[in-house]
């Protein structure tokens, strides 16, 4: 085997020509998603007010394995992908270590993450589908620019309903929306009737994805020829996604690389569930018996605190019921900088698999995610988004273990994105400023008793 | 030939193991540095006082036209190395034009830009050499954040002193450089004697980089162990980037690419001189018939309207004398939003290349570049820096002239960096408040008198 490369490239004929669908693969399907009047599944038709078609069918296509990603999407992606996966050798020598640590880094367009991936896919079947505008939320901005990258590619119009507090922290991913062509709006907003009656009982909130996706998805019902596109939770999400855990795997095969540990931050869970996607069915398959980790904010514990409910993905309680790892709906948690993870559910796929024992979960404060944030930066080079920071922290936990007990491991992790337009929360991480929030048993109850009852 | 994909990765194996130094290959040098006290050449000593020796030898190395780039040099680039040449097709099917557009895009580290390449290297050297913190200034931020990344890697201490209209329009790069350990210092300051000079006299400023460096070099002169290193202008800065045009050249010849006009952004020249390099020496040496074009901002118009004569490198008229085409070391620039290119001279080698007839100059006014900027933006998915936009603007109209004639010509430029932390220029170009600014006749003509007398 030759040697390994700081960064491993695919050449453009090797990137995935499917996405891969682990619902083929798992042996107990998650439970289905239920409409909200009827508390019965939902079929592509119930979907079909909100999401364009081929969207929806895919949502709810338990059965293929791969699907083909269309050949509008794979030149879209050549922009921007492959992504190389990374041999940290420099974070490796920092911490005296004897495992080997690699990274797939999705943060090398303009988005900063890699949300483009599912941004690009929705884009092209709705503009094929005859759709003229979407609607969307966005917690720190990525998806949201990400979106409005691939809304201006397509020629579709896009109107981001941003979280009021991302949005104040972070002006610059609006302004970046704007030059890529979108509307912003501050969330909660007095431009549609879920942002007002949020307004009106919690005045100074500064928002969550939760009243986002509400305000984002009553102006899409509302407006002619407009859907709703989601950035995460979704299992067709998930599905967009698997496109870097399937060239992370290619890579890893390439160079005879056979994780260990694999890691993902994890918000909504599109980044954990595309990066395990393909290892995951070798290890249901009993091909391989890798550690998946999910690491999230204790500010926001779907999967070390929650319950595994059915709850509704919005704090307005419109969408369909899903069954997942959950807060509550109602539950807001509070401003932490890690804003694409700031969401009270965990996608069905991985909170099935969560409960069959298949991923493990830890959650970690901000301050010690922006310790391990900076030492990664200034090893690496990368100044890593917070959201990705959390698995760059669980990452250097098993390496530092891994120098303890003298084994080799090889640990995988995916660096969502990068951190250049969090500088606020670096700013205010060195200059102590940053406090850690973490709810308290009574504040979890509250958001559990707001469940619905199925 | 095979077909061209998107991006042109080199091997790790095929990355540049010399620097090219274009001066060994000049028919003609460029006229000596000259001590500004004797006004007699420099010799490695004189330039010691403020530099590392390493980097003061190649200052003056006329004769190897290649220089082996250390090993650790080597290492550090392959973090974040080699670059992509990008096949700028989306572009093209915006613009409609039959040429064919390419760009070698440096803006995928942290730093945002071609900086680091030099950055590595000043800083290894001056480690080498015992130099226990170094000085140094940076406009929009890009120099200041690579020196930063490159100087915690090393482990050598850091100020900045950062041209203050740009601290206050980029708070996030004085963020992403204290995050890799530097001391940042808005300039001018009232911490050195240049600083409260320039202050005494031009209370109001904003600063330049003339008087940064001002700063620079008298902290780094007063303190023990410590030097000042500069990201553009001089000869050794242009051997460092020298990596570029060596890894394009690479690419090119690997997939039979023949550029007929090849494009840079022109501040001090550091990215313009590294990307021609090779290019040049084979137009010097009578094979190839390249057209190369500096492209500069009108409101700093050093090739198109300045002077080819004898200037300090500072506004405190503390450096050696280069012989430059110079707007006047005196003269302050308005403080439009490309700040790495807001310096009043340009680098001697490519001052002396144009002098000769090699090189070809563009001035564009910023309102035209940001139009170009978005552009870009919306077909090729990646926000570029506003430097960067001056070579996008003058690509730009070549393709648009291929157009208008049906040649198929190859366009090359450099896409030096990104536009991440520009965005409150982007803001102000999208809610159209962007003034753009040209120096008259008259303040050019008092930046001339101010000259010194050689």
């Amino acid at each position: 085997m030759s040697e390994i490369p700081y960064k491993i490239y695919l050449s453009e004929n090797e990137m995935p020509k499917s996405w891969h669908n682990i619902r083929a693969v798992m042996k107990e399907p998650h439970d289905p998603m239920l409409h909200p009047g009827t508390l019965k599944p939902c079929v592509t038709e119930d979907l079909l007010p909100i999401f364009c078609k081929s969207l929806a069918e895919q949502e709810l296509n338990f059965t293929d394995e791969f699907i083909e990603i269309p050949e509008e999407i794979r030149s879209f992606y050549k922009m921007y992908r492959p992504s190389p996966l990374v041999r940290a050798y420099c974070l490796e020598k920092e911490l005296g270590t004897p495992a080997k640590i690699y990274y797939k880094f999705e943060g090398t367009n303009t988005s900063g993450s890699h949300k483009l991936n599912s941004a690009a896919a929705q884009v092209y079947y709705a503009k094929k589908e005859g759709i003229t505008s979407l609607t969307t939320e966005t917690g720190a901005g990525q998806w949201g620019t990400a979106l409005a990258m691939a809304c201006v590619y397509f020629g579709v119009g896009l109107t981001v309903y941003m979280v009021k507090v991302s949005a104040e922290q972070k002006p610059y991913r609006r302004y970046a929306m704007e030059t890529y062509g979108a509307k912003v709006v501050a969330s909660p907003s007095d431009t549609t009737e879920s942002g007002r009656k949020i307004l009106a009982e919690n005045p100074g909130t500064g928002g969550s994805l939760g009243c986002a996706i509400s305000e984002a998805i009553e102006t899409a019902i509302k407006t002619q020829n407009c859907k709703y596109v989601l950035g995460s939770v979704l299992d067709h999400v998930l599905l967009h996604q698997s496109v870097i855990g399937l060239e992370t795997k290619a890579a890893c095969d390439m160079y005879g690389i056979r994780p260990d540990v694999i890691i993902g931050c994890a918000g909504g869970g599109s980044n954990l569930g595309g990066l395990i996607s393909p290892f995951m069915a070798d290890k249901i398959r009993g091909k391989n018996d890798i550690s998946f980790i999910a690491a999230e904010p204790a500010s926001c514990p779907s999967l070390t605190r929650g319950t595994y409910a059915y709850d509704f993905g919005d704090t307005c309680r419109t969408t369909p019921l899903m069954r997942m790892y959950t807060v509550g709906s109602s539950y807001i948690p509070s401003p932490n900088h890690a804003g694409g993870l700031r969401f009270h559910g965990m996608s069905p796929i991985l909170s099935k698999l969560y409960h069959d024992g298949y991923i493990s979960a830890k959650s970690y404060v901000q301050s010690d995610v922006f310790a391990a944030a900076t030492l990664f930066a200034r090893s690496e080079g990368t100044l890593p988004a917070p959201e990705s920071a959390h698995a760059i922290k669980a990452a250097i936990d098993e390496a530092v273990k891994c120098r303890e007990t003298g084994e080799e491991k090889t640990i995988l992790f995916g660096l969502t994105g990068t951190g250049y337009f969090d500088l606020t929360a670096y700013n205010s991480y060195n200059a102590g400023t940053m406090t850690d929030s973490v709810p308290s048993d009574e504040d979890l109850e509250k958001g559990f008793a707001g469940l619905p009852k199925v």
